[in-house]
């Protein structure tokens, strides 16, 4: 059974993304956080993307800014294996990707069953709450930020109801994020 | 100078309270966290309410059922030094509380620059993020519990422009709940 894995910076009011779309709050720099950020998204694994995290995601990596910006990133991001989720996109265009258009927990629920690596989410919070709702979801990897934003986009949203979730792990670094490891917990 | 302290119980999405009012999924029990939160409570101060939650602490706390179920807490809620903001209520009801129908901002000001016992705020998200966009809190308490809710209400809805924080503290309790402490910082 593949696992799948949820990891997202969120602000410290709950947001992976800005209304607008912004991300730029969420950069914090600080050596440490950059190692365990970067080894974290290393791993070995299958990315999925809700349609918006995939349209913002390929208007980036493959562009000559982000190989210059951040060559590594950009090399790892554009080889790795990934899969788009949308009823309306009619090709992904980014290299090593499949387009998936069918319903998204029961393709989800097939792609568990399969053999192969894991299964890894990064923004993407309209694939996130429908999935939890589902309980296919097993980790909940949650950086928290310190910055408070005020409004945007959170990857609960719409969740149909309560996720009770049990802390397996939590990690403070100099910059103020603080990781926190979730796996989802019988109710109360 | 009176330090003025927000401490408040969030969702993992961030939400002090659900859409609903709700506030019971915060429940999480645990005598760790129980004995944290109940010494946390008695520090001394002066509560700031905005009408919402002013309104939801008066319905429960005066009665007999609050009486019965936590006597202790009861008690020192009802003979606490309170104080509401609302431009709406007639009168304030509750024991020992003052009705504050100026200017928030100039109100807040004031008090801070009188001398007496610090200003301690819970719940209350809509003077939260006015004050925090006005630069008159000094401490951010929120502590996260590990339950994702979907919807609710933010103590940040609202903020003009991001608030900045620095991470002072940590602590993880065994029932999964994760106490931060923040203060302002000066923009990255």
């Amino acid at each position: 059974m593949r696992k799948v894995t949820v990891f997202n910076g969120v602000s410290l009011d709950g947001y992976f993304v800005s209304a607008d779309g912004d991300m730029r709050w969420a950069h914090n720099p600080d050596p440490e956080w950059a190692a365990f950020a970067a080894e974290n998204a290393k791993a070995d694994g299958v990315m999925l993307f809700g349609r918006k995290t995939y349209e913002l995601m390929v208007s980036y990596w493959p562009t000559p800014a982000a190989k210059q910006n951040a060559p590594e990133v950009a090399e790892f991001m554009n080889n790795r294996k990934k899969i788009v989720f949308s009823r309306t996109l009619d090709k992904a265009t980014w290299q090593n990707t499949t387009l998936m258009k069918g319903d998204l927990i029961e393709e989800v629920r097939r792609l568990k069953q399969e053999s192969g690596p894991d299964l890894l989410i990064m923004g993407s919070g309209t694939i996130i709450s429908q999935l939890a709702d589902a309980g296919l979801i097993d980790e909940f990897q949650i950086a928290v930020t310190p910055i408070a934003i005020g409004q945007g986009r959170s990857m609960f949203e719409g969740l149909t109801h309560k996720l009770n979730l049990k802390l397996t792990q939590s990690r403070t670094f100099s910059n103020g994020n603080v990781f926190l490891r979730y796996a989802p917990a019988p109710a109360a």
